[in-house]
């Protein structure tokens, strides 16, 4: 889930209700807060503490939240992890710290240490674009003999990891295997994976869940159709803001085109321009998932 | 399709025979020589032509032989180009050339030019692993519109590239998009690639070609299955040579093991110990995919 | 500077002053707290703050305080600038932040917007290593002309890079360039740098003093010398420990031994093993540079 | 030294004349033919072959030829050696096989069985920007063990690599040590380097051989100021074509304003355009070590 944030960086608490009023109305399983894609590591902690707080009231029992707590200060990761569990959401989610490059066997020690600390139980997130340090194979193995790592989100984009992955855990039923990027989410679950975390979900939840549900009773045919249209929206949606590096910018952008929240981005991310925001705005109408999905917009 | 060689690295007809032998029998639809797997860039000119003048010869009208001509040197690319022509070879196939770097532009320049003067068509090929540089989509789809450019074989690993091309030359149907991995040869297929070229079917052409086949009808379930049969495939006759970065190696220790040829090597590849090879025979063994296939070994 | 920490991560007060002290004793210029070496992004705030309070009041007027305020979230990196203002700090430094991947025209938006907010003059840091993020020549060239921004520490490593700084910004002569690495010093200074911040200068700050010295005055036989003791100091002190990534460790290691602080640090580091800490004792008792500096350690 | 080339890709003659000619009235200590700079992977064997030839014929006895023969094809990189022998050349130089990724244990045995088969003595060449591959210090360790190993040349950018390296050899003072980049060679020679391979030493001989003799002789003045003029002779030469990956273009474009040769470069390569070589020509009007040099140009 994206961060509705207003133009002074505080939270857009109407905005985030909007969203999450959106995205449980289009059928999402369970919501993923404080990611990459909702900027989590650019927010101050009382920004997080907040949204953490107010996501879990408004979940309430419809649907599990599940929380980023990825820092480079083991201390404020275990900190979010405690906020986490005492407003009532599932399980946590943590990267590897992003700014000292470790090898795996510190890494695995970290991730040990942080599930035993851990209040809520962890899922490992593999992010080498955003941490330039992959959680090897054979770290996930021995993760997944830990009891309170209870599974995996994968945006390596390499989905032959993915498949050897899934394959060296195929020992432990319960392991939960999540894939990243939206485009991926097709594939993934038809080979094994048991969901994913698409950012495109944020402005088109049903288009995703509908993909996924496809996918999960192998109906190859409707996934394929499902999937071109996924990567049509994506096409849209991503790459039709300028900075191809920063996805984040066109999913604000159609949000607020939808009505949803506004454009605000933490800093260095810059906020989309009027301009930009014509040109997504001009794609969205031409996009049938949106516009079947939004005919009043 | 692995180059056989004698241990003076000159060619091994012999093993040249029976490897195409198995290939034809295993149920492939083409046999791609001089790529990757078939250590082109470390063979001799002489190598090089001899291979394709018997391959094209032994495949007769049974097989279309598709030859890779990447190199850095342009004329020579060409020569061998024209040597594929008489020979009977139906396309060729070029990766960027290797050593400088060059923009897209050039790229594009250079694939415009080889294909206005190869006497057969071209196929482009996206090998980031070995020649750093990528393919972009922008440029796939100038080259697309080429006449004599015919289709695109992707070994960049990411299927997110793969799935936005695939989506961006969907205006030209006679576009081909192979896959290159054997462990992505599912998916891609599922999702709209035209078919693949697996290392692993030197060894296990069977398998692939179910694969390949379950996936082009969309049968999703047999396609799960012989999609994990393919990554224990793959887990055992890659991952079991001791150095990972060459999977060439364990590729020639199964061949050889089967009896269809040797392991010796081009340098600086290492040729496989007697140790390595004992230990891929042991897992062998224990894959269900092989043992089936050949039961006799 | 490194950060002297005590078992729990708090900071370890009295090693801090045996560390300034040592430092001011060994002739440095200035002191830099909270960049790479000091760990700064794994830190709580208020372990930051303490640290930055502790440091001014202990420096006096001796020598000037810098401080590191990298951050990925801007309103705690200027939170972190308004406290170093406040303690008597003369300068902060900041790095690209970290996790999100901008491009130059944003990195550039990003820099002007922190020196237009911050009470202290700006150093930029271009360190590639952690943030992954180049700051383009064509970057620095346009920060330079912002009055607010006063020089570039440069840990890039490629000193063709520095020079082409060098020589893009000698029409501003109070912009202020400074080297990373130790094992560069000497050539920068010999070519142009204003200075250097060497992480060895945390163990041996009369080496790199006197290294610096040589180079401001172009005697090249002595800084040949002397840089060939400083190479073979990083060899014992960094490379000695296992983990080649973490110079850090080394230099932990070092000043344990020295009896000046522990070797705390935090996690995902790992504390250094005994036998670790043994090698390196060997190793230091070998090094002329050391034993001449501390000849009753 | 570039190799000129007529617009059929024959080796132009008159240019390779002219070329040396202007080299060694310029004072080079020596010439390297075939590396990087000289386009040699896009060279066909018979171009390649004249030119050992008619070089090793046109310096005579004047200064030493030292011949590139890194290839992908060992036993064609062999055959140039060879070749290189009976042409009376001195040494040949080989950069790891650039196609294929090995590991070091497998480097090291490559570069020991070449030196083994080299009628020549043969220098490593570390060009991990063209070939990826970094030979690692410990590797170049055990490579100066080896008799008919006789120096590295190192273009990897990055001196603390090469401190190291020097440092480790310091006991085999007959290991030559050389450096690659233009904009290195002050340090390199300063610090400990043998000597060094300026590209810019095509156009502008001279001033790279006072450079060298500066550094030599460690007079730290006048290191600075012809330092600072090759910066500014790379940044025009170099950095006004339009493509920055590519600085041959450069060169070969300023060594068709002098006279010398002609643009023709090997495909991918672009040949450079008619504004390019203006803006060059104008650049170069401006730069005092050219005019200086060529006043008549």
């Amino acid at each position: 889930m994206v961060t509705p944030l207003n133009q002074d960086l505080s939270l857009d608490c109407k905005g985030l209700e909007r969203l999450m009023a959106h995205l449980i109305e289009g059928g999402v399983h369970g919501i993923f807060i404080l990611g990459t894609t909702g900027e989590a590591p650019n927010l101050p902690y009382a920004v997080r503490s907040e949204l953490i707080e107010r996501s879990c009231k408004l979940a309430g029992s419809r649907v599990p939240i599940i929380v980023g707590i990825t820092d480079t200060s083991y201390q404020d990761a275990l900190r979010m992890a405690a906020r986490s569990y005492e407003c009532g959401a599932v399980a946590v989610v943590a990267a590897p710290p992003y700014y000292f490059q470790v090898g795996q066997a510190d890494l695995l020690r970290y991730f040990k240490q942080l599930a035993m600390d851990s209040p809520l139980p962890l899922f490992l997130y593999n992010a080498p674009l955003n941490t330039r340090l992959w959680i090897d194979v054979s770290t996930v193995i021995e993760a997944a003999a830990v009891h309170n790592i209870v599974g995996l989100k994968d945006s390596g984009l390499n989905m032959g990891y993915f498949h050897t992955v899934r394959e060296s855990v195929r020992s432990r039923p319960d392991f939960s295997l999540l894939v990243g990027p939206d485009d991926l989410l097709a594939e993934a679950v038809l080979l094994g994976a048991h969901g994913g975390m698409a950012g495109g979900s944020n402005v088109n939840p049903r288009l995703f869940v509908d993909l996924y549900e496809a996918a999960a009773v192998g109906d190859a045919n409707r996934v394929a159709t499902l999937h071109q249209r996924a990567i049509q929206f994506d096409n849209a949606v991503y790459r039709s803001a300028e900075d191809a590096n920063n996805p984040l910018r066109g999913l604000k952008a159609a949000l607020s085109i939808m009505g949803i929240c506004g454009t605000a981005m933490t800093p260095p991310l810059r906020p989309i321009s009027t301009t930009e925001r014509d040109t997504i705005a001009e794609y969205l109408r031409g996009v049938e998932s949106i516009s079947a999905a939004y005919p009043n917009k």
